[in-house]
């Protein structure tokens, strides 16, 4: 049984695990650096203690000073939130070794997913698409034309010392192979004194969509779905969806298979993200494992109705997930909005300060996950989001026009924040017919 | 087609319509006393227009001053919200015959559902339940026992002329009815100079139970399954919930066709709400018919997915309802508190003012309308309703928690609040397991 937990996080997920432990009727404990004091994360929470200075390594990254936190509040669990020590295979074993639950998979199944390489060969073992590409460095011209064929074109000569897009070229067909890898091998050469090149099959407009699973310790492992995160900016994610406005339904079903094959050969617990790349022809290739919950996890729980961070306690403590895969739904489209304090007009430059003003968006089918109010500082020393505002309606097109409307009405005053951009995304016509992959801002909006 | 609409309301309904008609690309016009120069809904609109000074009837109510704004605006279509003119029958024919579309039912439907003895013949012609009761007076001790066996014991007998409780007396069976009757005309004859009494069934715990209707202009009436709304402090709600946790299958498919009927009955376009009483065998009596939207609205909403105000705006413009009753399906349980600027302290005392700080909630299943921010006075002269929190969870068990953790997050400074009250509510047992009827919350929470 897990009657208190320790929330070793900040902002939105800190409030939001503090929800969840509300509603089951937990203890929560919040920790907080000396910038945080009057967060909304520490006035909610049952407990509060102060674990250093502003700066994250001089507090949230801090173990002991965590782990003393959870030993004074006399915890059951920890629940590490996304970021900070989320992914760190050291604190979640030290966590369990000083008598804590840690609210996420074991340390071994973390650090096996947290290795790419690994990943990558645990995905081929569960027949998970990769991406395909040479199994090694490519000897020479006859071998490089081989390896290209069984590839398939386009390929991407890639230098293995690489870096920055130098000694990176696209080949089209055998021709420009020969060409474009002795170019790469000269500027690898020159750059980095290593002309060695592997090749890979090249993903023109890819988009990045992850299926969200979650897995008990009695061997039952389900998916969620997927979201669609391509609307990025610098591998930023700046909005997500669920479902993915652009895969096929036999596409849909392979994915979330694929996922679910993936976390169940990982020999895994709680909540997962399974990410991918898909191409033009729908194919969807592994990426890579988040090993724990992720910023954009609510878009999965508006439209199948099941709260993340309870069934994350709930498998913690050792129970069963409290429903089957038979059992989750779509219903509906839902997008969120992460809103940054940032300044769009300034290539979206952190822009901290007092929040003089702010008005949160209400009606149906919207949610806005905050820690902010009026009043509030928004520091310096952390990510610069401010809050989340989802939406969820029967229909794409209705969610998009929710979405407007709520960006609207979430009227903040004191700091620059990134909604005008996302309401310019919003109505421009790639995204609203759901053809956007992850190239689409940096083309659409950076100048 | 519809392109402006003006909305003749304030507070959280303004807010509530003018998202409705923001999702749908139509404009909004807001009116405004002096007093809500800095109200949400003024700054939200589209345009606004100052109709007066701060009392209703001075502003809200001026009839003259909403249709020149209306004018002046250019609108096509005016929204009444509730309250104020919403069902003023005069108000909707002046609206008409300017030119404007009223945004609910006719002017005949509204004025004949408005007189509550013309809607009981309605009822009775339409096969709907009403309390049984005498035809007219009652003549003497021998037509009492005949009247009293036809419509079964317990009976209240009331004083035609009675008020305030003089005159009635509850007979539970023949022998009991002659004594009472004897009291009863004794009282009245004393206190009122009329003796005449009649009799009417005695429904002793009663729960209120409505039922969300919406009907075109082209036949197509469907209910929104009902809401329970038994938790009320001298006939006025606080807590409303969608479906009732007491109605067993069966009554509620036959309390849903007995409002379709009604309104089918009644000519009817728009939304309307039949108001029922329901005793502790499941029997319905109808009351009235709301012909508006409620402030309740929102858990039918939750509950279906369906934005009434939006279907309220498609049925004006001459529209089809977007949906047919087999579409119509209730999933999960939605509970919503009115949160009242009001000393429950202080036996409810209105407890306007400046809101010095607030925290609107958020996080999965909870929607907060309202109107109100950190630095916005709350105006003596309205009522004092300050928001409407909302939540939405699968099992009803969910949604009190949900709820609660709500309250707990709804953090308001400057102002008296009825959070506190309804948290005590949402942990009484006779709430918690559905069986309070409207007595309720005299009984166990007033001294």
């Amino acid at each position: 049984m897990i009657k208190k937990i320790l929330i070793a996080n900040r902002g939105e997920i800190a409030l939001r695990i503090i929800r969840a432990c509300r509603e089951m009727g937990i203890a929560s404990v919040a920790v907080y650096s000396q910038a945080d004091a009057e967060s909304m994360h520490v006035k909610l929470a049952d407990e509060a203690y102060c674990v250093g200075k502003p700066r994250s390594n001089e507090s949230y990254l801090k173990i002991d000073q965590i782990i003393a936190a959870a030993e004074v509040a006399g915890v059951d669990a920890i629940h590490p939130g996304y970021g900070f020590l989320a992914e760190n295979a050291h604190f979640n074993e030290v966590c369990r070794s000083s008598g804590f639950e840690f609210i996420g998979p074991s340390p071994q199944a973390m650090e096996k997913l947290g290795d790419k390489n690994t990943a990558r060969k645990m995905a081929i073992a569960n027949d998970v698409p990769v991406v395909p590409g040479s199994a090694g460095l490519i000897d020479d011209d006859a071998d490089a034309i081989k390896t290209a064929a069984e590839i398939g074109y386009p390929v991407l000569i890639k230098a293995t010392a690489g870096g920055g897009g130098k000694g990176m070229r696209v080949a089209e067909n055998e021709a420009a192979l020969l060409t474009a890898l002795t170019q790469a091998r000269t500027e690898a050469e020159a750059a980095f004194g290593n002309g060695g090149c592997y090749l890979e099959r090249y993903i023109g407009s890819p988009r990045h969509i992850e299926v969200q699973v979650i897995a008990d310790t009695h061997g039952n492992v389900c998916h969620l779905f997927e979201r669609d995160c391509s609307v990025q900016r610098r591998h930023q994610k700046l909005i997500e969806e669920a479902p993915s406005p652009s895969l096929p339904a036999d596409r849909r079903e392979a994915i979330c298979e694929a996922a679910v094959r993936m976390i169940r050969g990982a020999d895994y617990s709680n909540a997962a993200t399974v990410e991918f790349i898909v191409d033009a022809d729908n194919n969807f290739y592994f990426i890579e494992v988040n090993a724990r919950i992720q910023v954009e996890h609510p878009v999965s729980e508006m439209i199948t109705g099941i709260d993340l961070i309870k069934e994350q306690i709930r498998v913690a403590a050792g129970e069963k997930l409290s429903f089957t895969q038979s059992e989750v739904h779509c219903a509906g489209v839902s997008i969120e909005c992460r809103i940054n304090a940032e300044n769009p007009e300034k290539n979206f430059q952190p822009n901290p300060g007092k929040i003089e003003k702010i008005f949160a968006p209400g009606g149906l089918g919207v949610r806005f996950d905050s820690h902010v109010y009026a009043g509030y500082t928004v520091p310096a020393y952390y990510d610069s989001m401010v809050g989340k505002l989802i939406v969820h309606r029967p229909t794409r097109e209705e969610a998009i026009a929710t979405m407007r409307r709520a960006l609207k009405e979430l009227q903040v005053e004191g700091i620059s924040t990134t909604v005008s951009f996302h309401d310019q995304v919003l109505q421009h016509r790639e995204f609203v017919e759901g053809r956007h992959d992850t190239k689409f801002v940096e083309r659409e909006f950076m100048p």
